[in-house]
């Protein structure tokens, strides 16, 4: 066996074999695959795409990899969820708190975020003294003690999609269907969960771009969870305009307190309303419209943000000192109109270059600084309301963000 | 502009404009763009085609990454041929010197072999002292002088082929129609012939594996060659068996001199008269009954061996002490019957084990050894008959060459 017939085979539309796909992506790990064949055979992967079966060997090529957590000792379901990613998106540290206040056990491992998308590691590192690396046993002992637990994903789940993704990036091979579908579903999978939510994100900020891509993706993430044994469902939604109101680290925890707290009530909100009621409906086999009253019921209690607050004292993170930049600069209208649409990618961007996120792997995060949106889509506005406030502190900027509002 | 985009672009089945195509490739030589992505370009390429104005703009990209040939100052028409590489593939050898003693001029700067397939180059180094590296000046010179000059392909000629070449042979990107058209017809067009004929191997043996693909390449050089103001002929011959009864650097000049000497007319003599024939009609503007008369003739009345002899000593070679190995292994048919084939890509690779050619780029090369065929395809032969006669010295080992040899 030999990489280049391999990718050979891949170009002419071939079905790849379990062991050229071992050959090939453990080759790659090994370094006796170079870089720009496993490149070359993305891109073919990418054109020619892949059966179901070559994905289902794929993803568990990808979790054998590494180590993978066993949840089973844990009594109850576990759950877990994914979003795909998208601005502003904070839901992860709504719903959490939600199920777990329900009696549903959620373990999750997170991401950072990687250029104008933001990570959920990133945003609770916005928390002084926050915990995020936990062991394998800190983890599963918070996850029996208070019922969830959120821990940056460890070097050794999936150490191979690391290594693929960074490759993916560089080379226009990040919009592949399968590979994504093997990205994600390989780490849900590693990670133990039985019961799994994804959210695909559709629109201009996130990594789908239209509707049918959708669909395909989420009929696959299905199929790869029914043959692993796990049940998942999957939502699409709208990722056209940013996701609630804050964009940026400690902006961001600052938003997910105010909705579970019951104080807010934006399209985050609706979101996670959503996504809870669902993962509810799945982990206690009832119905949507009895799994939604629990949902809400959670909220209105106090008892999601009682767990939201338990959480974060039990991984150490000290809530009263989170800081928000002082600096503001607010940005004002200079027409009248309603709101037709705020850019997602455009203001991703503009935390992104105020310090929010990273450019490269290695950049230091800014965490006090980001945009709030003082208006939404479908708001009426006059010539110099605020739109949106910028919270810098390095970079005084506005990076053009008026352009991502569109006034009609 | 970004690469990035630029691949995307290509990954989507859109046309790249000039521009881009420029970012991408003398980004590549500059090392702008690293081979991980080049690669994935190329795999673009190779499965979504190129149209023709990115081809013709290419092949410019391809040209100016280096120096040309002027070949103006020289009288008279000149004229090149190219051979898309097979085993025992030796004609440059007998057709250069027909036509030269003919008048017509042969400026050819030809390659090394690869593989399984020879080089020119490297047979003329069989011959003691033969000086295969010359400059511009001696180039042209010597064709003014005898008509005829054949010399290693210099490094300024077409830089970014060898690059993209060495790439594409690592990253299952060979086999593009486009990619190899510009690949062939950059260089013919840089070394500045005015007539140029390719010979298209197609079958086992061959980078070509079907007379379809072979058609459309043939259409595509022709349409590149008419952009460029070149008068383009291509040939499409077979390569299942190999081209002559010698395989082997020695062995493959000793039979290029039987071949002008009048000697042998095998399937090697039909295709150099062929190819000679085709050459001189275009370069003289005669049919090819008139032609093949002509070049029948040089062969008969012993000019083009003549000619030969006066190239050989011109660029000093000492073709009396050409060294073939003494050692000698033949291998026995056992069984009888009539030779149905004989698999080309075998032989070739019997030879380079033999030590006739490189695994890797820096191996040295015995120019001694190699493949005899005592017998070809149509032969009637009892058990025990002498099928082939392997030349060695180092490597003592038939390679398993009976397998070559289909009987019935």
């Amino acid at each position: 066996m030999n990489i280049i017939d391999i990718i050979n085979k891949k170009r002419n539309n071939l079905e790849l074999s379990r062991e050229e796909l071992e050959f090939a992506f453990n080759g790659y790990s090994n370094k006796t695959v170079e870089d720009y064949q496993m490149s070359s055979l993305l891109m073919a992967i990418c054109i020619r795409g892949m059966s179901d079966r070559e994905i289902f060997d794929l993803v568990d090529i990808f979790i054998k990899s590494g180590e993978t957590l066993d949840l089973s000792g844990i009594e109850g379901v576990k759950v877990d969820k994914h979003s795909t990613g998208g601005v502003g998106d904070k839901t992860t540290l709504v719903i959490a708190p939600i199920l777990a206040s329900l009696g549903i056990k959620v373990a999750k491992m997170s991401g950072r975020g990687l250029g104008h998308t933001g990570g959920t590691i990133d945003k609770l590192e916005a928390i002084p003294n926050f915990k995020v690396n936990l062991t394998k046993d800190e983890f599963l002992k918070e996850l029996e003690d208070i019922g969830m637990v959120v821990s940056s994903q460890t070097d050794s789940l999936v150490p191979l999609d690391k290594v693929i993704y960074a490759l993916r990036d560089v080379t226009a091979t990040v919009e592949s269907i399968p590979l994504i579908a093997v990205s994600i579903m390989s780490k849900k999978i590693a990670s133990g969960a039985d019961k799994i939510l994804i959210d695909i994100k559709v629109g201009k900020g996130a990594l789908i771009k239209n509707r049918n891509d959708a669909n395909v993706l989420k009929d696959l993430m299905i199929r790869i969870g029914s043959f692993y044994g796990k049940e998942v469902k999957c939502l699409i939604s709208n990722m056209d305009m940013p996701l609630g109101f804050c964009v940026g680290n400690a902006l961001e925890v600052a938003e997910a307190i105010a909705i579970l707290d019951g104080k807010v009530k934006n399209n985050l909100y609706n979101l996670c309303i959503e996504i809870a009621m669902n993962m509810v409906s799945m982990a206690n086999s009832i119905s949507l419209m009895e799994a939604r009253k629990k949902v809400v019921g959670a909220i209105e209690s106090g008892e999601a943000y009682k767990k939201f607050m338990e959480f974060i004292s039990y991984q150490n993170g000290d809530i009263n000192n989170m800081l928000i930049s002082n600096n503001k600069m607010e940005i004002k209208s200079l027409k009248s109109g309603v709101i037709k649409s705020i850019d997602a990618l455009k203001v991703g961007e503009v935390s992104l270059h105020l310090g929010s996120g990273r450019v490269k792997k290695d950049d230091k995060i800014d965490y006090g600084v980001g945009v709030f949106l003082n208006k939404t889509v479908g708001d009426r506005v006059a010539v110099n309301d605020t739109l949106c406030t910028l919270y810098y502190n390095k970079v005084k900027d506005d990076f053009g963000i008026i352009e991502a509002f569109e006034i009609e």
